[in-house]
């Protein structure tokens, strides 16, 4: 079957759908290659699930709870978690999906790119003028002996029960979140890694780190797991390369980032430019690919592998070929957030980039770990029961900003936007009044005792 | 006993305590006058001890709870609670108090102004250059037959078991955050106004209203409490005005506003200007009162009767006396926060007093009611399971916000300095990247719609 079209996407993730109802509000005709889910790796086995099972660990009644006097003895239903989330998260993609029917074509099979304009899906030979590549990533296997034991992070999703013991390896946000919400469900868990959240702050890393030990993480840095074994009643054996291997344990998560989907992007005789890690390389201005009218968006270009940089990224390169402005995405104040419990965010600089960029002396950090009223009747709080609020300063402006705390995720937003402004003063914050009582007023008291 | 000093602070409360802090550090010499407890109304019977009444009523266990499979039948511990209370709101004030005391002479008996540069206190007679009266409030009592069987705010904190049955007369902030919070805690609540939120923006008050009724609470607007009468079995029934009485109940609060505590101020031939509410009457730009070298800092004064408010004015007027700079404190943009379940917040003008200002047709709004995915597991969410997004906008500028959601207190904390930058344009912030998934990301959202 022969189609024409203005552009075709690759993929309906969260890059892909993005660019599909910009560029069709643009006027754009639109056609969607995806053999899969709509909605990608964030709503059926990302972002949106996690959430979800980051809130029932959220919700599990703590040591908090019973030192304001709640006394229960709860028990986790698991079926009816699976079946909640599989409803949310059918939900969403059903809605997506509806969106998307309404603003393109939509053809269930993969396209393959045949040549500048011409892309083939199943039984589908399609024309068109642009081709748009959005065909995310997916969880990167390590190379060792016994890897096929272990599974990733889509499978944790798929859980008939939540597991006893879990060893985790990788200690990026992955890898952190899951250790988290793993043990705050009851699960001995193991986090076996090269280092906790190696790209942030390093005093957001060390919070993490403390936080995972107050929930009883049984962490092992500077490691590097070699290999899994198998024994004969199941129990799975990680080896380490250093040697004194961690207990024996029911499931294995390998967490070690995640690799471009772009493998079986073209046909025979047309080639696209991919970095050594497969991903797809753009211009950064235009995202256009080395072949010229193809593009790519998302985490299969790799730029900053984030749900709200897919949607920008997939927005602003509509925008660029159907409208006006640039394709450029301005990734400098993008805020993250790491689904621990607590929860960590961050926005801007680390301090480490700070010192880097602008020199040591005209640097200035303020940071402070405290204890939030919602964690104030416990005698004795641990490290998970803290929260942390840090600035990153350059003469006087924030150019970097990094929280731990239940807000944060959400505080981090704002504050992303002040710091966008370029003329953020946090001292100048005591000229304004402050809500009380909030945790957000450390974003201020955090300054006024240095 | 006779004393010489700088200044003498009528007070130890948020007000007094921040001008104390401030007076010291610029090299004045501190008597402090405190007959009750240092940290006064905010730390020992209002903001502190409320905020750990609605974090109990908060961690009850929902439908919420159980939509996502936990199971579990809680008891509440009400001595727990009650001992949990005391120890962190002692703590607090203890903490103030070895603040306080290094910083001032503070004397534990009422002080009375004299005649100016003049006060007494208990055996002491004390001479100075300034005097600052910090005395607060205090929860005014309507009169009606029978107020007398009614308890006010500060005896929410003293309760020796929650109420069966409670009827709160008066639909302010205290009193819409005592019916969430009690009806969260299992009692059957009454809500008796003349109508809920009303200084707050108007969907923000419908919002609220919603809410209530979904946590069960029997609102009775429009109408007007005219007695109290005692059972023999000690049931209370409040009459009102209008007729059609509401059901008996245990226990009646009433909050129908605070009184600035003004009555013993001053000795016999010395007088101080008070409004008809018995507010000391200050100057704005000076926050001195009728009397030269007399000034007047928080609840006392009544401009804004808000902990934060009283602090900076307490910071502000130090500086102008001991340092250098106005005693002016900008109220244009002072947050405030509702503790309903969920919490509220507010900064800026509503859309009422925007459209006041500006005009109607030089006015925009954006506002939406969503379900936010801590309750995404509920199949049929009710109105106190929604949150509310809205935008005031001036050309373009955002002059007010309103949020209810459980981050709506802290995330009003930035967005504040965001509107006080007077520059700050919502549907530009569609070029920022948002945190997914988060509430937040709805105050982008909310203009995409439009």
């Amino acid at each position: 079957m022969e189609l024409t079209t203005d552009v075709v996407v690759l993929g309906a993730g969260s890059a892909g759908l993005a660019f599909a109802r910009a560029a069709s509000g643009l006027g754009a005709s639109v056609v969607v290659c995806e053999p899969h889910s709509v909605g990608g790796t964030c709503v059926n086995r990302g972002c949106v699930p996690k959430k979800l099972m980051h809130q029932l660990a959220h919700r599990r009644p703590s040591r908090s709870d019973r030192a304001l006097g709640w006394q229960h003895d709860p028990s986790l239903d698991w079926s009816t978690f699976r079946s909640a989330m599989r409803r949310y998260v059918g939900d969403a993609r059903s809605d997506l999906r509806d969106e998307l029917v309404d603003v393109a074509r939509v053809i269930e099979d993969a396209g393959v790119i045949e040549g500048p304009g011409r892309v083939r899906a199943g039984q589908h030979r399609i024309a068109c003028k642009h081709i748009v590549i959005a065909t995310g990533a997916a969880p990167r296997r390590p190379e060792f002996d016994g890897v096929e034991f272990a599974c990733t992070s889509e499978a944790m999703f798929e859980l008939e029960r939540p597991p006893e013991r879990l060893a985790i390896i990788g200690g990026g946000y992955i890898g952190v979140e899951f250790a988290s919400i793993l043990a705050r469900l009851g699960a001995g868990v193991q986090l076996l890694t090269h280092s906790v959240l190696s790209g942030f702050d390093a005093d957001l890393s060390r919070f993490c780190t403390d936080a995972l030990k107050g929930h009883g993480v049984g962490l092992r840095t500077d490691v590097e797991p070699c290999g899994i074994e198998r024994s004969q009643t199941g129990a799975l054996q990680v080896r380490l390369r250093e040697g004194s291997d961690p207990a024996p344990t029911d499931v294995v998560l390998v967490a070690t980032g995640r690799a471009p989907r772009t493998s079986e992007l073209t046909a025979d005789r047309m080639t696209l430019e991919l970095d050594d890690d497969g991903a797809v390389v753009v211009d950064e201005a235009t995202l256009q690919t080395s072949a010229s009218g193809v593009y790519a968006i998302g985490d299969c270009s790799a730029r900053k592998p984030l749900t709200p940089v897919a949607k920008a990224e997939g927005t602003a390169l509509a925008r660029a070929l159907y409208g006006s402005g640039s394709a450029e995405v301005d990734l400098k104040f993008t805020p993250s957030a790491v689904f621990g419990l607590p929860p960590m965010a961050s926005t801007g600089l680390t301090e480490a980039q700070a010192r880097d960029r602008f020199g040591d002396s005209n640097v200035e950090v303020a940071c402070k770990r405290l204890t939030p009223l919602e964690h104030g009747a416990v005698q004795d709080p641990g490290p998970h029961e803290q929260s942390l609020v840090k600035w990153v300063l350059h003469e006087q402006v924030a150019v970097g900003c990094h929280l731990a705390g239940d807000h944060a995720p959400d505080v981090i937003q704002p504050i992303s936007w002040l710091l966008a402004s370029g003329t953020f003063r946090p001292g100048d914050i005591e000229q304004h009044l402050r809500v009380h009582p909030t945790a957000t007023e450390e974003l201020a008291a955090v300054l006024d005792a240095g």
